[in-house]
């Protein structure tokens, strides 16, 4: 069915509000699930839904527990992970912009950051190279094994161009685990060799996937990466564990690097990237592509098409449940 | 056949000075190819043979066209491509070691660079992360097309631990062109589906493969990743084309960041990769498998194993042509 966007963005707000977050904690939570929602990325209202991401009620004030010149590493006091998230990229932004590089690490965060391509999309809005990346609990084996261990450690990487910004958001796991997740509601299959039973054997029954752990993207490569987002998200930060060994937090990493610390100036960076992109635009196609894709540029197209329709397709349970919750 | 560790680094110190470089670059470029040899990587003596890898008769010095508190850009002077990033690496060190993060571009080089886990590595032996990324000619598609296009495009991290580094070195294709390379030359084939022909067909023929394109490895995450290190070591640091569009030089990226920006002290931080590593190893083991790996980890084993010994066992082709080289 179709919802319109202004309709949709007010009962997930009240939604959000329900989960317990205050006015202003709700606003931003709101854009990054609206964001995820208006460009097709599962990090949306799905989210508020069933167990939901209810606030912390330890949560206090996000500390700064170290800072420097180009660095801050943020103590997010059991606060909402995307609200951590969106301080942590404004301090990077505001010390790229002051001395060519920021950084920040935050830990102690509390349930998911959302669509992290959010994250790297503002801070290339700003004109700057964005770096993201973000941990979360026992979800995916690290090569060779198949046992729970490693976060399914997304990166986002943001890029300007004259026009819209390069962005490439990725889980380093084979399948998200929203896919999982959603495949299980639905009864769905997941596809084959992408996750693994309690007992080490590939699954395409999601309940077992659930039960044991996702595989990592493009074979030891993409495992290798997903190993590094664990050391830069975890050991970086300082982010804790249980006496188990267990996480007893989510750390995230974000780093901002001003273009023009190399290129002569921003314009000339983004139009010598959006050269490159035109040139790759024009390679030769193999059969049945009709358009080669950039990173980034789907969700555009998504977000432009509902936005120019002022609605979008929903599915009619999820839209029930969402008013629902927000009714309380 | 056998041959003694230091008789195979005279004969490869001769085989580099006649292709025409000093003795500071000969030393330089030695290191380097020696470390990929004892190593079992293939960026080894291998570059020696055949066509080799002539010094630019038109080599200047070493220009800096840029340079910031945190920053410089590298004019290569068509110098070679090892004997760049080695300066790039010790001013990047030099500068995050000073104000926490330093990143140097360089462009104009010549020829390759060999294995940018060397350089890597080297960031994190000084207890800094590195991140290096290389660009190369057209030898890869992009997503979507089967036209040489991108480089090869490898990117190395380097991670501080209490004992050897974490190195990851790897090429954001799904096959090293010196794989393919190596093929032909040996009359092999190469797998499927990792290389397209003139036309556009996946092809096993190293021949038909080296006239059309190679193929990113992990699908769209893969090639988006190979798109972005492409942006990094190109329109970032002012890599120039030809008239024809074609790419007229070489560029690479290095940076480094100091963990202390986040983490309490070295110490506290490479203790804490060293006990995420320790708990990585011991993670459920797959059937088959015998110990989870770890980047970087098989290519110190081989080079352990390779300098117990004193001697290296070596193809007896390669070795006799390399003596030719040696002498002229």
């Amino acid at each position: 069915m179709k919802v319109g966007i202004e309709t949709l963005r007010d009962v997930a707000r009240r939604a959000i509000a329900r989960q317990g977050f205050d006015e202003a904690d709700t606003e931003i939570i709101l854009e990054i699930i609206m964001y995820a929602q208006l460009r097709g990325n599962n990090q949306n209202v799905i989210k508020l839904l069933g167990p939901g991401m209810p606030a912390n009620p330890e949560a206090g004030q996000i500390g700064i527990a170290k800072e420097t010149k180009l660095s801050a590493l943020l103590d997010g006091g059991w606060n909402q992970g995307m609200v951590v998230m969106s301080r942590a990229c404004e301090i990077a932004i505001e010390k790229a912009k002051e001395h060519g590089f920021g950084i920040v690490g935050s830990r102690r965060t509390n349930s998911p950051t959302g669509a992290i391509g959010y994250y790297a999309r503002w801070i290339a809005d700003e004109g700057l190279l964005g770096f993201v990346f973000s941990g979360s609990p026992e979800l995916m084996a690290v090569y060779g094994s198949y046992e729970a261990f490693l976060g399914t450690n997304p990166l986002a990487l943001g890029i300007p161009t004259t026009g819209k910004p390069i962005v490439l958001d990725m889980a380093t796991a084979a399948i998200a685990w929203y896919g999982i997740h959603l495949a299980n509601a639905e009864g769905k299959s997941i596809p084959e060799g992408v996750a693994y039973d309690r007992e080490g054997q590939f699954t395409t029954d999601p309940a077992r996937a659930l039960a044991g752990a996702i595989k990592a993207f493009g074979g030891f490569k993409g495992a290798a990466l997903a190993l590094i987002v664990e050391i830069l998200t975890r050991p970086l930060v300082g982010a804790t564990r249980n006496d188990d060994g267990s996480k007893s937090d989510w750390g995230n990493l974000i780093f901002a690097i001003d273009p023009e610390l190399l290129a002569d100036d921003l314009d000339s960076f983004q139009s010598a990237v959006s050269d490159l992109i035109h040139r790759v635009k024009a390679s030769k196609r193999l059969p049945g592509v009709d358009e080669i894709p950039v990173p980034g540029e789907r969700g555009d197209a998504h977000f432009e098409r509902v936005t120019a329709a002022g609605e979008i397709e929903m599915d009619e349970k999820i839209w029930r449940e969402l008013k629902a919750v927000a009714s309380g």
